[in-house]
């Protein structure tokens, strides 16, 4: 196919596609991969369009579009959150994201996200708490055991090479799945019966809950000196899972503050109560962890750069994997300005049949 | 297929299917019921959630997100305007959409709206134009006849029985190409050799010029007392059509003031010179047309809940005639929280083999 006949041709990789993908790199070296490009765009900052996310609410949940640009590639993330949608099968969360190309506006790809934006988000974490995590941390506490936490246990380990983790989760067969999951892995695990319990010796303190509300998952008292936290429930309005005299007590690094003001744990501070921007730790422009005795926070939302390093990666990956389809999206007319003459020239066009009728009468 | 099996598939029309359903709807019975689906949604405007279009602007065009949403359903559009593009063999304006489902956030229809919103804005020209045109209007002027030229002259024949067109084009090459296309379809056509000479003796004239610039299409000597004017191209900030004395001479009427006045003809006007909107208009709260002498202009910019309209339409169509593929766009785990376990399970999972390894050892 040459290029010309192409120029309609979106690539599309679907949640299979993504899964051949993901297994075929290996999950630890996808989310380290998927790091390296999500640090670089946070490295370069500076040149993204950046906006809040523009969010549909209604009674049962929130429809999103993340859109971001670097002025050379444009993406943006289509995505939901449903509470409720886990009593119907459904997935809490789905996604899925296109890449752009800004010179022309034509899409270079489309791609599932559900799958995508768990890896992204777990590679994100894990970016922040090299930047954050005291020197030598070896053990995680992963409280909140859902869809998120083996994601978040393998990008730790690939990053940070974090082997042992202490898990929990209110509901006893999330945590049971997560170990049935990473049984084999070669981690060391210990199941807790509490928060309290699973955060005792944790270095890193790992927060992925779900339900939407203003909950109380680590108390100030757990949270001892030194510890990383890296909070990646509390993640819109209403939603939190950190007292907030931990936040006073500790070091709040965040991805884009006009968005992590109103979505993130620091929802619950005065909205000028100073945070960080992870881009200027990642540059050297800010401190990250000064001491031993910090207690540092990641405030996790989802900032649409990440999406945008996702997309970028995945469209490296397609080409080595070829996993995907071509979708045939955009009208290509021999004449840009007659799309009416696709219509009339088309495979047994009835348009062209009543033309030629009324050409004879 | 079980209902179960099928959350994580939703359906995709592509630029192909879209030309069947068209061509096997008729491209005027589809005008003319797209438009029917375009009234039915501004009679109830005040239900629809309204935002100006997202607008990435780059040196060479624009990529651009329109949302909405009634509540039950919510819609966007990708589109771009890129004017170069042409140049390149390339569409200047190409888009696709997606409809979802509030309850649960999940896609109901992806569709390509390259030729979907040709025809939507035809649709939409022609419905205004009911409640603005003079009564007895039988000949339109088609100032610019590019690639929206067809489908204006074939929505207004379904909506107003239109038949005679005065057809000019700045390139006489555009003027044959609509000749040609519209030839044996029952029309009787003019080829005007200027602006001047195509508005003599209509009643309606369509402006749907491409050149992104302040134009002059039409001069206030040009449009006489009684006349409809379908302003189509003028649609982005920097591109106007008309000379500013025929808006002050015109009651102007347009479909959500707060993005015409950025896109539309009015750009030229103060912010606060008085419009009426078109929904107003249709639900009956203002008057459209008043007397026979009165100017009548259709500011028209394009608006997100046309496009919803026209998914709306879309889906419906996809029912009947069968033109679509279905899409793996979503994950659909056996248990929600378990995304991790997907790739565990999937069908020759090389994590699978490296757990097994693991516990074995």
């Amino acid at each position: 196919m040459t290029a010309a006949q192409s120029l309609n041709l979106v690539p599309f990789v679907s949640v299979h596609h993504m899964m051949q993908i993901i297994l075929e790199t290996g999950v630890e070296r996808f989310l380290g991969e998927l790091s390296a490009y999500i640090e670089e765009d946070f490295r370069r900052w500076e040149a993204f369009d950046k906006t809040p996310r523009v969010a549909s609410h209604s009674r049962e949940g929130v429809i999103e579009l993340m859109p971001t640009s670097d002025g050379r590639h444009y993406g943006f993330k289509y995505v939901n959150g449903h509470p409720k949608n886990t009593r119907e099968g459904r997935q809490t969360v789905t996604a899925f994201g296109v890449l752009a190309d800004v010179s022309n506006g034509y899409p270079l790809l489309i791609s599932e996200m559900t799958l995508l934006t768990a890896l992204r988000t777990a590679a994100t974490s894990a970016l922040a708490a090299r930047y954050l995590a005291p020197e030598g941390a070896d053990c995680m506490a992963l409280v909140g055991n859902g869809a998120q936490a083996e994601f978040q246990a393998l990008a730790f380990r690939e990053t940070l090479g974090i082997r042992k983790l202490r898990l929990y989760d209110i509901d006893p067969g999330a945590t049971r799945k997560c170990l049935r999951n990473l049984a084999g892995l070669g981690f060391e695990m210990t199941a807790c019966s509490s928060a309290e319990e699973a955060v005792e010796g944790a270095h890193i303190i790992t927060t992925a809950t779900a339900d939407k509300q203003f909950a109380t998952i680590l108390t100030d008292n757990m949270v001892g000196a030194g510890t990383h936290i890296n909070a990646v429930g509390g993640d819109c309005p209403g939603k939190t899972e950190l007292h907030r005299d931990i936040l006073l007590r500790a070091d709040i690094f965040v991805e884009y503050p006009p968005q992590t003001r109103i979505e993130g744990e620091i929802q619950q501070l005065a909205p000028d109560h100073p945070v960080e921007e992870l881009w200027r730790v990642i540059t050297g422009q800010a401190a990250g962890r000064r001491d031993r005795q910090q207690v540092t926070l990641f405030d996790s939302v989802g900032f649409a750069t990440e999406d945008f390093s996702a997309l970028r990666y995945v469209r490296d990956r397609i080409r080595e994997t070829g996993h995907f389809i071509e979708l045939d999206l955009l009208a290509d007319p021999d004449e840009p300005r007659d799309l009416f003459g696709m219509l009339l020239r088309f495979p047994g066009s009835s348009l062209l049949a009543e033309k030629e009728r009324g050409l004879a009468s």
